[in-house]
């Protein structure tokens, strides 16, 4: 059975929701889970007919998410510091964890160690189109980036898709400021050109196509995926937000509002990223998901499921070898 | 009066959006249009009662969207290059166009110059958010930008903020992937330390800060600005298409719909950038309004009072003024 860590304690909002997600997990599906932190805390919000499938690993303290992701390796008595050591100590096959995703990082990367030739972890994350999902990465794991690094995040993005997404000729795409292959930046460029030699890339694709289910996957470096990532999620809020405004100023539309609720329920099922659960960190000698920290039992559900899946495909064997493909 | 210039038939829906923009703009507010184009074409186009306000400049081609920025001066037939050498010529105030962007902008720097001091024009535009709208520049000039750049576009917004916003004392971010100090990638970094130079600066914000009211203006390279334009566009696309495949699937949802069909109208009117008109093309010797090539009546007649609003204005003198405060 499937040993899954899950940092108890690291999220936003406490223990709770983490825990009531582990419950649910467990509900749908047996694993073994080591939850991380105080147990005197964490037990009695166990049921009993669970316990079985229930272990601790004590962890005193908290990596607060004012701290500098650089600071994380100092502290050996965090609930992500020992998560990630269990991982690498191999009495564990994932971790998952809703705390500072920018510590979590740090130390995957340091801990467990980089996927031969992976020059650069990256944080990739599922979003929400038209018709199905794309992938979107790097979004947040590298600020500065060479081409190289957009190449990798190519590779490792389409072995994703290809195992997990179960999409066997995924659509890649390079973001860009408009299709043509001039258009770009000079990072952008220069990274056209290498992945010019993985046969399932398109091309260019633009800010939109996230959306409109042209594309599976899309490659940018950290600063611009997180931008959009964010910018994307303020779209949303403030057009629920805004409409939400207008129909409060009317009985006439409150029960319009009210008649179309399913339709808007499915809407906010298909956009809602914790249905998604976690990003997965790709490129580092393990399984790391890393939830958003205002994950709630759901987003944790399914983080753990995606760190499931993760772990019983062989991805991080298959990135190792497509890399060895290319002379990049 | 003022005199406007009118790249009568660079859109990408030919001359007819176009004139109808102009009738429409003419109808509210009297100025003087010069329709760059084929005249025997846009002619029959105007009403007998509007004639007194139109002048025509003879125009035989059309610079093409697939054609290179860069080619932008060597055809001086263009409707664009004859509309912006009017305003080189000072036959007119201003020059509206939804014809290549690009082109515009190339030929507005090259033809008009720079402001004194100015390294880069860059183009502003103009964002809902849930209180009032948000600038966000550069949105497509500057693909690789220096730190100089971004503290410049701060001070143009800034001032633009300040006059067509009416905004007093604007507030005045950074894009970055984290609001603290130490988050972005290298130019950002360097460009914050810059900035705070500028009293109005307020630090960081993220990409979802656009559309919560936090901010009026917000500065990242063109790079960045164009994807996250692109993106919000596509976020918001999807929002409603998703939401109308919904309703479409019964009789009951479509009566819902309909009981909140004025809420969707406000909202979509207050999302919609045919609102705002153009993108003003800041740092450049002139006055350049950049209409989206699928502008239809109702964005080129705001174009055109965005473009009598920046004439009316000391925008340019101001920026120049403001920016000899400073040493960078």
């Amino acid at each position: 059975m499937i040993s899954i860590a899950i940092d108890a304690m690291g999220g936003d909002f406490g223990e709770k929701p983490i825990i009531k997600g582990v419950i649910k997990a467990l509900e749908t599906k047996p694993f073994h889970a080591i939850l991380v932190g105080n147990s005197k805390i964490l037990k009695p919000l166990i049921p009993k007919k669970l316990e079985q499938y229930i272990q601790y690993e004590e962890a005193s303290e908290i990596f607060s998410m004012n701290e500098h992701a650089t600071d994380a390796l100092k502290n050996k008595e965090t609930t992500i510091y020992k998560a990630i050591n269990l991982l690498k100590e191999k009495k564990v096959d994932a971790v998952v964890s809703a705390g500072h995703s920018g510590a979590s990082m740090s130390l995957a990367t340091l801990k467990l160690g980089r996927l031969k030739g992976i020059l650069r972890p990256a944080i990739a994350t599922l979003m929400p189109n038209i018709v199905n999902k794309t992938l979107l990465l790097d979004v947040g794991a590298n600020t500065d980036c060479k081409a190289e690094n957009l190449f990798q995040f190519a590779i490792m993005g389409e072995v994703y898709a290809k195992e997990i997404m179960q999409i066997p000729n995924p659509r890649l795409a390079l973001l860009s400021n408009g299709e043509e292959e001039s258009k770009g930046n000079d990072l952008t460029k220069e990274s056209h050109q290498l992945m010019k030699k993985i046969p399932n890339f398109i091309g260019n694709a633009e800010g939109r196509d996230i959306f409109n289910g042209q594309i599976d996957i899309l490659i940018c470096d950290g600063f611009v995926g997180n931008s959009i990532l964010k910018a994307c999620e303020g779209v949303a809020t403030a057009i629920f937000h805004l409409l939400k405004d207008e129909i409060n100023r009317s009985f006439i539309f409150k029960l319009g509002a009210l008649l179309i609720k399913s339709p808007f329920k499915k809407l906010k099922k298909h956009t809602d990223w914790k249905e998604y659960g976690g990003a997965p960190l790709l490129g580092v000698n393990g399984c790391v998901i890393i939830s958003h920290g205002k994950s709630d039992a759901k987003a944790i559900k399914n983080a753990i499921f995606q760190a499931i899946n993760f772990s019983q495909s062989h991805i991080n064997e298959l990135i190792e070898k497509e890399l060895e493909k290319y002379n990049v």
